[in-house]
Protein backbone atom coordinates (compact mmCIF):
# COMPACT_ATOMS: atom_id res chain seq x y z
CA UNK A 1 0.00 0.00 0.00
CA UNK A 2 1.27 3.51 -0.97
CA UNK A 3 2.22 6.11 1.52
CA UNK A 4 -0.36 9.08 2.57
CA UNK A 5 1.21 12.26 2.12
CA UNK A 6 0.17 16.01 3.24
CA UNK A 7 -0.68 17.78 -0.05
CA UNK A 8 0.94 21.10 -0.97
CA UNK A 9 -0.13 24.52 -1.26
CA UNK A 10 -1.39 24.33 -4.82
CA UNK A 11 -3.30 20.84 -4.20
CA UNK A 12 -5.49 22.55 -0.96
CA UNK A 13 -6.15 25.91 -2.63
CA UNK A 14 -7.58 24.02 -5.83
CA UNK A 15 -9.41 21.51 -3.51
CA UNK A 16 -10.94 24.19 -1.00
CA UNK A 17 -13.60 25.60 -3.07
CA UNK A 18 -14.99 22.14 -3.21
CA UNK A 19 -15.39 21.44 0.33
CA UNK A 20 -17.70 21.43 3.24
CA UNK A 21 -18.04 24.80 5.71
CA UNK A 22 -15.62 24.58 7.98
CA UNK A 23 -12.68 23.02 6.19
CA UNK A 24 -9.46 22.75 7.82
CA UNK A 25 -5.45 21.74 7.24
CA UNK A 26 -4.10 19.41 9.54
CA UNK A 27 -0.86 20.80 8.64
CA UNK A 28 -0.62 24.05 11.23
CA UNK A 29 -1.14 21.94 14.79
CA UNK A 30 -4.75 23.10 15.94
CA UNK A 31 -6.12 22.87 12.18
CA UNK A 32 -6.44 26.42 10.24
CA UNK A 33 -9.41 27.16 8.47
CA UNK A 34 -9.52 26.77 4.55
CA UNK A 35 -11.05 29.57 3.25
CA UNK A 36 -13.40 27.63 0.96
CA UNK A 37 -16.13 27.51 3.39
CA UNK A 38 -19.21 26.91 1.05
CA UNK A 39 -23.05 26.13 2.27
CA UNK A 40 -25.25 22.97 1.44
CA UNK A 41 -27.47 24.14 -1.18
CA UNK A 42 -30.32 22.41 0.31
CA UNK A 43 -30.28 23.21 4.26
CA UNK A 44 -32.29 20.27 4.95
CA UNK A 45 -29.32 18.27 3.76
CA UNK A 46 -25.66 17.98 4.82
CA UNK A 47 -22.96 19.14 2.30
CA UNK A 48 -22.13 16.47 -0.29
CA UNK A 49 -19.45 15.92 -2.08
CA UNK A 50 -19.30 12.66 -4.66
CA UNK A 51 -16.02 11.41 -5.61
CA UNK A 52 -14.38 8.76 -7.41
CA UNK A 53 -11.90 7.72 -9.59
CA UNK A 54 -12.21 6.68 -13.41
CA UNK A 55 -10.69 5.65 -16.67
CA UNK A 56 -11.13 8.16 -19.55
CA UNK A 57 -13.89 6.11 -21.10
CA UNK A 58 -16.03 6.27 -18.02
CA UNK A 59 -15.20 3.37 -16.34
CA UNK A 60 -14.92 2.83 -12.63
CA UNK A 61 -13.79 -0.69 -12.87
CA UNK A 62 -12.24 -3.56 -15.32
CA UNK A 63 -15.26 -5.73 -14.62
CA UNK A 64 -18.07 -6.22 -11.99
CA UNK A 65 -17.63 -6.76 -8.57
CA UNK A 66 -13.29 -6.56 -9.67
CA UNK A 67 -11.13 -4.32 -7.33
CA UNK A 68 -9.49 -2.25 -9.81
CA UNK A 69 -6.37 0.55 -9.19
CA UNK A 70 -7.57 3.16 -11.42
CA UNK A 71 -6.14 6.44 -10.15
CA UNK A 72 -2.05 6.95 -9.14
CA UNK A 73 -0.73 7.05 -5.46
CA UNK A 74 -0.95 10.92 -5.23
CA UNK A 75 -4.61 10.96 -5.70
CA UNK A 76 -4.85 8.54 -2.83
CA UNK A 77 -3.23 11.21 -0.77
CA UNK A 78 -5.65 13.62 -1.96
CA UNK A 79 -8.72 11.41 -1.11
CA UNK A 80 -7.32 10.91 2.80
CA UNK A 81 -7.22 14.61 3.31
CA UNK A 82 -10.74 15.12 1.80
CA UNK A 83 -12.28 12.49 4.55
CA UNK A 84 -10.39 14.34 7.13
CA UNK A 85 -13.15 17.27 5.88
CA UNK A 86 -16.18 15.54 6.20
CA UNK A 87 -18.59 13.87 9.54
CA UNK A 88 -19.36 11.12 6.87
CA UNK A 89 -18.06 9.02 4.30
CA UNK A 90 -21.00 6.65 2.19
CA UNK A 91 -20.37 4.01 0.00
CA UNK A 92 -22.61 1.54 -1.49
CA UNK A 93 -23.31 -2.42 -0.31
CA UNK A 94 -21.57 -3.21 -3.50
CA UNK A 95 -18.32 -1.75 -2.78
CA UNK A 96 -18.55 -2.54 1.16
CA UNK A 97 -19.06 -6.17 0.00
CA UNK A 98 -16.55 -6.18 -2.88
CA UNK A 99 -13.21 -3.85 -1.42
CA UNK A 100 -14.40 -4.49 2.01
CA UNK A 101 -12.69 -0.56 2.56
CA UNK A 102 -11.34 1.00 5.64
CA UNK A 103 -12.94 4.21 5.08
CA UNK A 104 -10.50 5.76 7.55
CA UNK A 105 -8.37 9.18 7.12
CA UNK A 106 -4.82 8.28 7.60
CA UNK A 107 -4.09 11.86 6.53
CA UNK A 108 -0.69 12.69 8.58
CA UNK A 109 -1.72 14.25 12.13
CA UNK A 110 -5.14 12.45 11.91
CA UNK A 111 -6.53 11.66 15.30
CA UNK A 112 -9.61 9.61 16.07
CA UNK A 113 -11.44 12.70 16.78
CA UNK A 114 -11.06 13.62 12.96
CA UNK A 115 -12.48 10.33 11.59
CA UNK A 116 -15.46 10.32 9.61
CA UNK A 117 -18.52 8.28 9.87
CA UNK A 118 -18.47 5.43 7.96
CA UNK A 119 -21.69 4.76 6.22
CA UNK A 120 -22.72 1.92 4.27
CA UNK A 121 -26.37 2.16 2.51
CA UNK A 122 -27.28 -1.43 2.18
CA UNK A 123 -30.93 -1.94 1.63
CA UNK A 124 -30.72 -6.44 1.40
CA UNK A 125 -28.14 -6.07 4.42
CA UNK A 126 -25.69 -7.84 2.44
CA UNK A 127 -22.47 -6.38 3.73
CA UNK A 128 -21.01 -8.46 6.72
CA UNK A 129 -19.81 -5.83 8.87
CA UNK A 130 -19.02 -8.24 11.86
CA UNK A 131 -15.93 -9.56 9.58
CA UNK A 132 -15.24 -5.92 7.87
CA UNK A 133 -12.45 -3.95 7.97
CA UNK A 134 -14.52 -1.24 9.28
CA UNK A 135 -15.76 -2.56 12.09
CA UNK A 136 -12.02 -4.03 13.19
CA UNK A 137 -10.74 -0.72 13.20
CA UNK A 138 -13.89 0.72 15.60
CA UNK A 139 -12.52 -1.94 18.02
CA UNK A 140 -9.24 -0.88 18.03
CA UNK A 141 -10.51 3.15 18.13
CA UNK A 142 -8.63 3.94 14.91
CA UNK A 143 -12.08 5.15 13.15
CA UNK A 144 -15.98 5.30 14.35
CA UNK A 145 -18.60 2.74 14.44
CA UNK A 146 -19.78 2.34 11.43
CA UNK A 147 -23.54 3.12 10.41
CA UNK A 148 -25.91 0.81 8.34
CA UNK A 149 -28.81 2.46 6.48
CA UNK A 150 -31.37 -0.13 5.28
CA UNK A 151 -34.98 -0.13 4.04
CA UNK A 152 -37.31 -0.52 7.13
CA UNK A 153 -39.12 -3.60 5.81
CA UNK A 154 -34.92 -5.29 6.33
CA UNK A 155 -35.09 -4.16 9.99
CA UNK A 156 -37.65 -6.80 11.07
CA UNK A 157 -35.48 -9.98 9.64
CA UNK A 158 -32.59 -11.65 12.57
CA UNK A 159 -29.40 -9.36 11.83
CA UNK A 160 -26.22 -8.81 13.38
CA UNK A 161 -27.04 -5.90 15.42
CA UNK A 162 -23.33 -4.82 16.21
CA UNK A 163 -23.63 -1.01 14.84
CA UNK A 164 -26.12 1.25 14.43
CA UNK A 165 -28.85 0.87 11.70
CA UNK A 166 -30.82 3.34 10.15
CA UNK A 167 -33.93 3.18 8.56
CA UNK A 168 -33.69 5.31 5.59
CA UNK A 169 -37.60 6.27 5.98
CA UNK A 170 -36.22 7.86 9.53
CA UNK A 171 -38.15 10.58 10.44
CA UNK A 172 -39.89 10.99 6.63
CA UNK A 173 -42.88 8.77 7.67
CA UNK A 174 -44.18 9.93 4.13
CA UNK A 175 -41.78 7.92 2.45
CA UNK A 176 -42.56 4.28 1.90
CA UNK A 177 -40.67 1.38 0.66
CA UNK A 178 -42.52 1.53 -2.87
CA UNK A 179 -41.89 4.96 -3.61
CA UNK A 180 -37.96 3.93 -3.58
CA UNK A 181 -38.10 2.58 -7.23
CA UNK A 182 -37.68 5.90 -8.19
CA UNK A 183 -33.97 6.95 -6.66
CA UNK A 184 -34.47 10.36 -5.70
CA UNK A 185 -36.60 9.72 -3.17
CA UNK A 186 -34.33 6.99 -2.37
CA UNK A 187 -31.28 9.26 -1.65
CA UNK A 188 -32.93 12.33 0.09
CA UNK A 189 -34.51 10.53 2.66
CA UNK A 190 -30.70 8.70 3.19
CA UNK A 191 -29.62 12.04 3.04
CA UNK A 192 -32.13 13.75 5.47
CA UNK A 193 -31.89 10.72 7.61
CA UNK A 194 -27.65 11.73 8.05
CA UNK A 195 -29.01 15.38 8.87
CA UNK A 196 -30.85 13.92 11.51
CA UNK A 197 -28.79 12.36 13.51
CA UNK A 198 -26.51 15.48 12.79
CA UNK A 199 -24.11 14.42 10.24
CA UNK A 200 -23.25 17.57 8.03
CA UNK A 201 -21.09 16.49 5.28
CA UNK A 202 -20.63 13.23 3.81
CA UNK A 203 -18.51 12.26 1.02
CA UNK A 204 -19.43 9.51 -1.13
CA UNK A 205 -17.41 7.75 -2.53
CA UNK A 206 -18.85 4.86 -4.81
CA UNK A 207 -19.30 2.32 -6.04
CA UNK A 208 -20.52 2.25 -9.74
CA UNK A 209 -24.82 2.28 -9.40
CA UNK A 210 -24.70 5.02 -6.63
CA UNK A 211 -22.29 7.78 -8.74
CA UNK A 212 -24.84 6.41 -11.45
CA UNK A 213 -28.13 7.18 -9.43
CA UNK A 214 -26.62 10.83 -8.48
CA UNK A 215 -24.90 11.70 -11.63
CA UNK A 216 -29.05 12.52 -12.60
CA UNK A 217 -29.56 13.94 -9.27
CA UNK A 218 -27.85 16.95 -9.21
CA UNK A 219 -30.48 18.83 -6.97
CA UNK A 220 -29.13 16.64 -3.88
CA UNK A 221 -25.31 17.13 -4.54
CA UNK A 222 -22.99 20.19 -4.19
CA UNK A 223 -19.53 19.05 -5.62
CA UNK A 224 -18.07 16.43 -7.55
CA UNK A 225 -14.68 15.60 -7.72
CA UNK A 226 -13.49 13.07 -10.14
CA UNK A 227 -10.00 11.75 -10.35
CA UNK A 228 -9.42 10.68 -14.10
CA UNK A 229 -6.77 8.29 -15.10
CA UNK A 230 -4.80 8.57 -18.86
CA UNK A 231 -6.18 4.98 -20.26
CA UNK A 232 -9.10 3.40 -21.46
CA UNK A 233 -10.72 0.30 -19.71
CA UNK A 234 -12.82 -0.99 -23.02
CA UNK A 235 -15.97 -2.69 -23.43
CA UNK A 236 -17.26 -5.32 -20.42
CA UNK A 237 -15.88 -2.29 -17.56
CA UNK A 238 -18.46 -0.60 -15.02
CA UNK A 239 -19.59 2.23 -16.91
CA UNK A 240 -21.16 5.54 -14.75
CA UNK A 241 -22.97 6.86 -17.66
CA UNK A 242 -26.15 7.96 -15.39
CA UNK A 243 -29.58 7.00 -16.39
CA UNK A 244 -31.22 10.17 -18.58
CA UNK A 245 -33.60 12.17 -17.55
CA UNK A 246 -37.49 11.06 -18.94
CA UNK A 247 -37.11 14.66 -20.79
CA UNK A 248 -35.78 13.82 -24.46
CA UNK A 249 -33.12 16.20 -24.70
CA UNK A 250 -31.15 16.66 -21.52
CA UNK A 251 -28.02 15.87 -20.21
CA UNK A 252 -28.05 14.12 -16.53
CA UNK A 253 -25.76 16.47 -15.36
CA UNK A 254 -22.97 19.10 -16.09
CA UNK A 255 -20.21 20.64 -13.93
CA UNK A 256 -20.73 24.65 -13.27
CA UNK A 257 -18.04 26.58 -11.40
CA UNK A 258 -15.37 23.81 -12.80
CA UNK A 259 -11.26 23.38 -11.61
CA UNK A 260 -8.86 21.20 -12.94
CA UNK A 261 -5.91 20.34 -11.51
CA UNK A 262 -3.26 17.67 -11.81
CA UNK A 263 -2.27 14.89 -9.11
CA UNK A 264 0.72 12.95 -10.54
CA UNK A 265 -0.08 11.29 -13.64
CA UNK A 266 -3.78 11.75 -13.24
CA UNK A 267 -6.14 15.08 -13.29
CA UNK A 268 -8.91 15.91 -10.72
CA UNK A 269 -11.99 17.56 -11.93
CA UNK A 270 -14.14 19.20 -9.79
CA UNK A 271 -17.44 20.91 -9.95
CA UNK A 272 -20.53 21.84 -8.60
CA UNK A 273 -23.27 20.22 -10.64
CA UNK A 274 -26.79 21.26 -11.95
CA UNK A 275 -29.28 19.99 -14.74
CA UNK A 276 -28.86 21.10 -18.09
CA UNK A 277 -30.26 21.08 -21.38
CA UNK A 278 -27.70 18.60 -24.40
CA UNK A 279 -26.47 21.49 -27.08
CA UNK A 280 -27.85 19.95 -29.96
CA UNK A 281 -27.22 22.57 -33.07
CA UNK A 282 -24.08 22.11 -35.73
CA UNK A 283 -20.69 22.28 -34.20
CA UNK A 284 -17.41 22.50 -35.94
CA UNK B 1 -20.96 30.03 -35.80
CA UNK B 2 -18.45 30.88 -33.41
CA UNK B 3 -15.10 32.71 -34.84
CA UNK B 4 -11.69 30.59 -34.88
CA UNK B 5 -9.37 32.55 -32.95
CA UNK B 6 -5.17 32.24 -32.98
CA UNK B 7 -4.05 30.34 -29.72
CA UNK B 8 -1.80 31.79 -27.41
CA UNK B 9 1.56 31.04 -26.97
CA UNK B 10 0.93 29.00 -23.73
CA UNK B 11 -1.98 26.88 -25.53
CA UNK B 12 0.73 26.39 -28.62
CA UNK B 13 3.40 25.29 -25.91
CA UNK B 14 0.63 22.58 -24.90
CA UNK B 15 0.17 21.43 -28.03
CA UNK B 16 3.29 21.26 -29.94
CA UNK B 17 4.51 17.71 -27.92
CA UNK B 18 2.05 16.07 -29.88
CA UNK B 19 2.28 17.33 -33.19
CA UNK B 20 3.59 15.72 -36.70
CA UNK B 21 7.53 17.28 -37.67
CA UNK B 22 7.56 20.45 -39.01
CA UNK B 23 4.43 21.60 -37.00
CA UNK B 24 4.37 25.32 -38.05
CA UNK B 25 2.86 28.26 -35.94
CA UNK B 26 1.08 30.79 -39.20
CA UNK B 27 1.91 34.01 -36.34
CA UNK B 28 5.10 35.15 -37.92
CA UNK B 29 4.11 35.39 -41.71
CA UNK B 30 6.20 32.53 -43.39
CA UNK B 31 5.52 30.89 -40.29
CA UNK B 32 7.84 30.06 -37.56
CA UNK B 33 8.78 25.81 -37.10
CA UNK B 34 7.28 24.66 -33.45
CA UNK B 35 9.61 22.81 -31.39
CA UNK B 36 7.34 19.62 -31.09
CA UNK B 37 8.82 17.61 -33.98
CA UNK B 38 7.61 14.24 -33.25
CA UNK B 39 8.50 11.51 -35.26
CA UNK B 40 6.21 8.68 -36.76
CA UNK B 41 6.43 5.67 -34.86
CA UNK B 42 6.24 3.49 -37.91
CA UNK B 43 8.36 5.06 -40.72
CA UNK B 44 6.14 3.30 -42.85
CA UNK B 45 2.74 5.09 -42.54
CA UNK B 46 2.44 9.00 -41.54
CA UNK B 47 2.46 10.91 -38.03
CA UNK B 48 -1.13 9.81 -37.00
CA UNK B 49 -3.14 11.63 -34.31
CA UNK B 50 -6.39 11.05 -32.77
CA UNK B 51 -8.65 14.19 -31.53
CA UNK B 52 -12.25 13.91 -30.40
CA UNK B 53 -14.05 15.84 -28.25
CA UNK B 54 -16.08 13.74 -25.15
CA UNK B 55 -18.16 14.11 -21.95
CA UNK B 56 -16.85 12.72 -18.78
CA UNK B 57 -18.83 9.44 -19.06
CA UNK B 58 -16.73 8.57 -22.63
CA UNK B 59 -19.67 9.75 -25.04
CA UNK B 60 -19.24 11.43 -28.24
CA UNK B 61 -23.03 12.09 -28.95
CA UNK B 62 -26.04 12.33 -27.48
CA UNK B 63 -27.67 9.57 -29.52
CA UNK B 64 -26.50 7.75 -32.87
CA UNK B 65 -26.35 9.84 -35.95
CA UNK B 66 -27.43 13.07 -33.79
CA UNK B 67 -24.97 15.81 -33.97
CA UNK B 68 -24.21 16.99 -30.80
CA UNK B 69 -21.70 20.11 -29.68
CA UNK B 70 -19.87 18.69 -27.16
CA UNK B 71 -17.09 21.52 -26.68
CA UNK B 72 -16.64 24.85 -26.46
CA UNK B 73 -15.91 27.55 -28.62
CA UNK B 74 -12.06 27.74 -27.43
CA UNK B 75 -11.11 24.39 -28.37
CA UNK B 76 -13.04 24.83 -31.93
CA UNK B 77 -10.25 27.44 -32.68
CA UNK B 78 -7.41 24.63 -31.58
CA UNK B 79 -8.93 22.25 -33.45
CA UNK B 80 -8.60 24.26 -36.94
CA UNK B 81 -4.77 24.84 -35.37
CA UNK B 82 -3.87 21.46 -35.17
CA UNK B 83 -5.57 21.41 -39.05
CA UNK B 84 -3.30 23.63 -39.96
CA UNK B 85 -0.73 21.01 -39.22
CA UNK B 86 -1.22 17.92 -41.07
CA UNK B 87 -1.66 17.18 -44.87
CA UNK B 88 -4.71 15.34 -44.57
CA UNK B 89 -7.66 15.48 -42.08
CA UNK B 90 -9.36 11.82 -42.19
CA UNK B 91 -13.19 11.01 -40.87
CA UNK B 92 -15.53 7.84 -41.32
CA UNK B 93 -18.34 7.85 -43.67
CA UNK B 94 -20.84 8.10 -40.66
CA UNK B 95 -19.40 11.38 -39.73
CA UNK B 96 -19.29 12.76 -43.05
CA UNK B 97 -23.01 11.51 -43.58
CA UNK B 98 -24.40 12.79 -40.45
CA UNK B 99 -22.33 16.01 -39.85
CA UNK B 100 -21.38 16.84 -43.49
CA UNK B 101 -18.26 18.46 -42.26
CA UNK B 102 -16.06 21.01 -44.14
CA UNK B 103 -12.48 19.46 -42.85
CA UNK B 104 -10.62 22.19 -44.27
CA UNK B 105 -8.87 25.08 -41.98
CA UNK B 106 -9.73 28.20 -40.93
CA UNK B 107 -7.22 29.28 -38.63
CA UNK B 108 -6.62 32.99 -38.81
CA UNK B 109 -3.52 33.54 -41.80
CA UNK B 110 -4.34 29.91 -43.59
CA UNK B 111 -4.27 29.78 -47.48
CA UNK B 112 -5.25 27.51 -50.00
CA UNK B 113 -1.56 25.71 -49.45
CA UNK B 114 -1.91 25.09 -45.90
CA UNK B 115 -5.47 23.04 -46.60
CA UNK B 116 -5.46 19.91 -45.34
CA UNK B 117 -6.73 17.04 -48.29
CA UNK B 118 -10.31 15.68 -47.12
CA UNK B 119 -10.35 12.05 -46.43
CA UNK B 120 -13.20 9.82 -45.63
CA UNK B 121 -12.94 6.18 -45.11
CA UNK B 122 -16.05 4.75 -46.72
CA UNK B 123 -16.28 1.16 -47.14
CA UNK B 124 -19.72 0.79 -48.82
CA UNK B 125 -19.38 4.70 -50.26
CA UNK B 126 -22.66 5.88 -48.70
CA UNK B 127 -21.29 9.25 -48.57
CA UNK B 128 -22.83 11.32 -51.41
CA UNK B 129 -19.80 13.69 -52.32
CA UNK B 130 -21.25 15.67 -54.89
CA UNK B 131 -23.55 17.40 -52.34
CA UNK B 132 -21.36 17.90 -49.65
CA UNK B 133 -19.42 21.01 -48.36
CA UNK B 134 -15.72 19.72 -48.53
CA UNK B 135 -16.47 19.08 -52.77
CA UNK B 136 -17.98 22.51 -52.98
CA UNK B 137 -15.34 23.84 -50.59
CA UNK B 138 -12.81 22.37 -52.84
CA UNK B 139 -14.55 24.01 -56.15
CA UNK B 140 -14.55 27.30 -54.84
CA UNK B 141 -10.77 26.87 -54.33
CA UNK B 142 -10.79 27.04 -50.35
CA UNK B 143 -10.41 23.40 -50.29
CA UNK B 144 -8.11 20.68 -51.53
CA UNK B 145 -10.27 17.62 -53.60
CA UNK B 146 -11.32 15.41 -51.29
CA UNK B 147 -10.10 11.33 -51.24
CA UNK B 148 -12.67 8.58 -50.33
CA UNK B 149 -11.12 5.40 -49.31
CA UNK B 150 -13.37 1.92 -49.80
CA UNK B 151 -12.92 -1.51 -50.18
CA UNK B 152 -11.68 -2.96 -53.71
CA UNK B 153 -14.75 -4.48 -54.44
CA UNK B 154 -16.61 -1.39 -54.47
CA UNK B 155 -14.65 0.19 -57.09
CA UNK B 156 -16.34 -2.27 -59.48
CA UNK B 157 -20.02 -0.76 -59.03
CA UNK B 158 -21.10 2.47 -60.68
CA UNK B 159 -20.39 5.80 -58.79
CA UNK B 160 -19.53 9.24 -58.59
CA UNK B 161 -16.35 9.43 -60.09
CA UNK B 162 -15.68 13.52 -58.79
CA UNK B 163 -13.30 12.66 -56.52
CA UNK B 164 -9.64 10.81 -56.01
CA UNK B 165 -10.85 7.32 -54.76
CA UNK B 166 -8.21 4.47 -53.38
CA UNK B 167 -8.44 0.79 -52.87
CA UNK B 168 -7.29 0.62 -49.36
CA UNK B 169 -5.40 -2.52 -50.70
CA UNK B 170 -3.62 -0.58 -52.64
CA UNK B 171 0.37 -1.18 -52.94
CA UNK B 172 -0.49 -4.16 -49.96
CA UNK B 173 -1.37 -7.03 -52.71
CA UNK B 174 -1.43 -9.71 -50.10
CA UNK B 175 -4.16 -8.04 -48.16
CA UNK B 176 -7.43 -9.00 -48.86
CA UNK B 177 -10.73 -7.85 -48.23
CA UNK B 178 -11.77 -10.91 -46.31
CA UNK B 179 -8.70 -9.77 -43.60
CA UNK B 180 -10.66 -6.41 -43.23
CA UNK B 181 -13.00 -7.86 -40.53
CA UNK B 182 -9.50 -7.45 -38.11
CA UNK B 183 -9.70 -3.98 -37.48
CA UNK B 184 -6.19 -3.91 -37.40
CA UNK B 185 -5.00 -4.80 -41.50
CA UNK B 186 -7.78 -2.52 -42.08
CA UNK B 187 -6.36 0.40 -40.60
CA UNK B 188 -2.60 -0.60 -41.13
CA UNK B 189 -3.68 -0.64 -44.90
CA UNK B 190 -5.71 2.27 -45.30
CA UNK B 191 -2.43 4.45 -43.29
CA UNK B 192 0.43 2.46 -45.63
CA UNK B 193 -2.29 3.65 -48.63
CA UNK B 194 -2.37 7.05 -47.51
CA UNK B 195 1.74 7.45 -46.95
CA UNK B 196 2.44 5.77 -50.74
CA UNK B 197 0.50 8.70 -51.80
CA UNK B 198 2.47 10.98 -50.26
CA UNK B 199 0.66 11.95 -46.70
CA UNK B 200 3.22 12.48 -44.04
CA UNK B 201 0.76 13.48 -41.28
CA UNK B 202 -2.89 12.85 -41.13
CA UNK B 203 -5.08 13.81 -38.29
CA UNK B 204 -8.20 11.90 -37.70
CA UNK B 205 -11.32 13.33 -36.22
CA UNK B 206 -13.74 10.41 -35.86
CA UNK B 207 -16.42 9.15 -35.49
CA UNK B 208 -17.13 7.06 -32.58
CA UNK B 209 -16.49 3.87 -34.63
CA UNK B 210 -13.21 5.20 -35.80
CA UNK B 211 -12.23 6.20 -32.69
CA UNK B 212 -13.35 3.06 -30.99
CA UNK B 213 -11.55 1.05 -33.35
CA UNK B 214 -8.47 3.19 -32.96
CA UNK B 215 -8.39 3.10 -29.40
CA UNK B 216 -7.24 -0.45 -29.36
CA UNK B 217 -4.44 0.20 -31.90
CA UNK B 218 -1.97 1.96 -30.35
CA UNK B 219 0.54 0.90 -32.13
CA UNK B 220 -0.72 2.82 -34.92
CA UNK B 221 -1.51 5.80 -33.64
CA UNK B 222 1.46 8.54 -32.67
CA UNK B 223 -0.95 10.69 -30.25
CA UNK B 224 -4.06 11.41 -28.93
CA UNK B 225 -5.70 14.88 -28.10
CA UNK B 226 -8.96 14.71 -26.15
CA UNK B 227 -11.19 17.39 -25.36
CA UNK B 228 -13.37 16.67 -22.53
CA UNK B 229 -16.50 18.24 -21.91
CA UNK B 230 -17.58 18.57 -18.20
CA UNK B 231 -21.02 16.97 -18.64
CA UNK B 232 -22.19 13.81 -18.48
CA UNK B 233 -24.44 12.89 -21.53
CA UNK B 234 -25.50 9.51 -20.02
CA UNK B 235 -26.99 5.66 -20.72
CA UNK B 236 -28.07 5.99 -24.80
CA UNK B 237 -25.24 8.33 -25.64
CA UNK B 238 -22.97 7.03 -27.94
CA UNK B 239 -19.68 6.07 -26.16
CA UNK B 240 -15.90 5.29 -27.07
CA UNK B 241 -14.91 3.08 -24.94
CA UNK B 242 -12.73 0.33 -27.13
CA UNK B 243 -12.89 -3.39 -27.43
CA UNK B 244 -10.69 -5.25 -25.19
CA UNK B 245 -7.58 -7.09 -27.07
CA UNK B 246 -8.29 -10.94 -26.69
CA UNK B 247 -6.39 -10.97 -23.51
CA UNK B 248 -8.27 -10.63 -20.37
CA UNK B 249 -6.56 -8.38 -18.30
CA UNK B 250 -5.49 -6.05 -20.59
CA UNK B 251 -6.70 -2.49 -21.19
CA UNK B 252 -7.46 -1.11 -25.26
CA UNK B 253 -4.60 1.98 -24.04
CA UNK B 254 -3.37 4.21 -22.08
CA UNK B 255 -1.73 7.63 -22.80
CA UNK B 256 1.91 7.96 -22.04
CA UNK B 257 3.50 11.41 -22.01
CA UNK B 258 0.35 12.98 -20.82
CA UNK B 259 -0.15 16.29 -20.52
CA UNK B 260 -3.50 18.81 -19.90
CA UNK B 261 -4.76 22.21 -20.64
CA UNK B 262 -7.72 24.00 -20.04
CA UNK B 263 -9.01 25.55 -22.89
CA UNK B 264 -12.62 27.40 -21.54
CA UNK B 265 -14.38 25.18 -20.11
CA UNK B 266 -13.14 22.33 -21.69
CA UNK B 267 -9.92 20.18 -20.23
CA UNK B 268 -7.69 18.76 -23.04
CA UNK B 269 -5.90 15.49 -22.38
CA UNK B 270 -2.86 15.06 -24.57
CA UNK B 271 -0.93 11.77 -24.60
CA UNK B 272 1.21 9.42 -26.10
CA UNK B 273 -0.67 5.66 -26.79
CA UNK B 274 0.36 3.02 -25.56
CA UNK B 275 -0.93 -1.20 -24.69
CA UNK B 276 -0.72 -1.54 -21.12
CA UNK B 277 -2.27 -4.13 -18.37
CA UNK B 278 -4.92 -3.22 -16.31
CA UNK B 279 -3.48 -2.82 -12.61
CA UNK B 280 -6.01 -5.32 -10.80
CA UNK B 281 -4.58 -5.18 -7.54
CA UNK B 282 -6.52 -3.24 -4.46
CA UNK B 283 -6.24 0.27 -3.73
CA UNK B 284 -7.09 2.92 -0.87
Amino acid sequence: MSEVKRLTGDEMRFLERFLPPGARSPESGRGALLSGANMAKDEKLPFVTLTYAQSLDGMVAFAPGQRTTISGPATKSMTHFLRYQYDAILVGAGTAVADDPALNCRYPGATLDDQPRPVVVDPNLRFRLADSKMHQLAKEHKGKGPWIITRPKTLDSPMDRSCEIIDWTDRMPEVNDNAVSDGSIFWRSILQALKHKGINSVMIEGGASVIKDLLRLPELIDTIIITMAPTFIGQGGVSIAPRRPPSAEENPSSLGDRSYHQFGKDIVVAGKPYSSRAPLHPSR
